[in-house]
């Protein structure tokens, strides 16, 4: 019995890892034991840290889970930045699953076992540098998940801080273009003279469409200051024109590549947060555009999984 | 001589006035006496003022020039504003000069006359209501210091935190189109994680251009992120980055304008601070436009002269 449960505790302790999502903004760290997630963990995101280093960050978060073993720790996003624990050299695309795993960097922290993701170097739908950290995690995860091997040219939304379109052939990325969409939106939505709304206080439905049908009319530099005019000389209300700033962002992205894309010839899907990706799915549906919606969060922990078991396999 | 000198100091007096420009970020006041610029001062924007009111800050200020006989002041921008002195109906476009003296708000403020220039409403180019004001004191300014009268259709741009293009038929004001572009680079280039640059280093040539160029490229939702990509993956520094994104939104607003109009089949004229219409035709050029530059501060000088003569003539 004795040495039954010794075995028991050395079987648990060996399939117990930590999967990190570590962005700019935010930490998020799941302990896995035996295949099932025992406990989460949220932290403030690499620029977020202050004066404490990434490797002290991690450790003072993995300290709060009692687990006498270390499990070893697989991370993706900015923590593999030059300002994230370890930089990790970006893989060129284009990129399959097995480059990019390939790609991971093992690294030594604080007396834990890491392994950092690297992101993805491509070009862009101009022909420019294009790069991302983090996503690429969530797509190999979203294709883990499939049943069958991806054979097709799709496009795979992922909106957020930097709304990320990648270009997906045969499995593998090959093109990135990222929007500023959502920091941009946060910037002018607490700074500028367009807005003085404090609170988010809901999603105007109304005010959303508006600023999508403004995005169609003219380009996003004619139309920033409507959000002011709205309110200035047609009463519009602060909620409105918040809901009309967030349309008119999230179409001038969807505008920008329909410029540059025949959108929905591919099959579109979008993966992130349920709430921000609804956003998306209605202002695609305002251009007569399908997509279908992933849950980000699951994406990166399958991401992570596959990562974190071709690590243990090789 | 002692009568003589009495009759000589009314006469000065009646003569002498005070003539603001009073924008959102800063005020600029001349007190004028016998046609001459006797002195001037500056002060905060009317969106800087804090818990002073407006009132307070402009009788403040007038206080710091010793005369007694309390010149009239002659006001224009955001001083007929809802946070201004006093709130002054935008006159409708088109709005010839006579129109536009004609709505001026004669008020009474801390004990002295003041009379407050109206704005404008307008339709923009893609016929959405739009507004200004104290840039048309500057056009009708530029229009009165011209010998003869204006016949044509032309376009004047003012450039600045809110960048204004503007439409002039026969001397009428018909249009007007704001862009966000000082604004937006003042957020971006301070709070943004496109660029860590505190102070102005001066302007990149080869990055201002590169900015232009890319606006001709791609729209401005799509490149806005090259100006991170150029530092992380090209090695451009943070100086190159700062032109190369003042290039790019000063690119995008003449990408938008070159969209719905043929700029340079009519008259182009750039009203403003040297520096910034200095940086506006330098973007002119690189897409083959030419413009005619004037001083604003001599343009906006004018026109509250003219609006001076209009009202103490009537």
């Amino acid at each position: 019995m004795a040495d039954g449960l010794r075995v028991s505790v050395v079987e648990v302790s060996s399939a117990a890892r930590v999967l990190c999502d570590w962005g700019s903004s935010r930490l998020r760290a799941f302990l896995e034991i035996g295949g099932e997630i025992a406990a989460r963990g949220d932290g403030p995101g690499i620029n977020l840290l202050g004066a404490e280093s990434p490797a002290r960050a991690l450790a003072g978060m993995l300290a709060a889970w009692p687990d006498a073993h270390r499990p070893r720790v697989f991370l993706c996003g900015m923590a593999g930045s030059r300002n994230g624990l370890a930089e990790v050299p970006y893989v060129r695309a284009p990129a399959t699953a097995q480059m990019w795993q390939e790609g991971a960097l093992p690294v030594r922290v604080e007396g834990f076992e890491a392994c950092i993701a690297p992101g993805i170097l491509a070009q862009n739908f101009h022909e420019v540098a294009d790069v991302m950290r983090g996503e690429e995690t969530q797509i190999f995860g979203a294709l883990s998940l499939e049943q069958q091997l991806a054979t097709d040219t799709r496009l795979m939304v992922l909106p957020g801080t930097h709304s990320k379109w990648v270009e997906v052939c045969n499995g593998a990325i090959t093109r990135v273009q990222t929007y500023f969409t959502g920091e941009l939106f946060d910037l002018l939505s607490r700074h500028s003279s367009l807005l003085r709304v404090a609170t988010d206080p809901g999603m105007d439905e109304e005010g959303f469409e508006a600023g999508v049908r403004a995005a169609a009319r003219a380009d996003l530099a004619a139309s920033l200051f409507e959000t002011r005019t709205a309110q200035l000389i047609e009463g519009r209300t602060a909620g409105w024109a918040r809901a009309f700033l967030s349309g008119l962002l999230i179409g001038a992205e969807l505008d920008s590549m329909l410029g540059m894309r025949a959108l929905g010839a591919e099959r579109l899907t979008l993966i992130g947060e349920p709430r921000l990706t609804a956003r998306y799915r209605c202002a695609l549906a305002l251009n007569h555009i399908d997509a279908e919606a992933l849950d980000g969060e699951r994406c990166v922990l399958a991401g992570l999984r596959a990562l974190a078991d071709a690590q243990e396999e090789g």
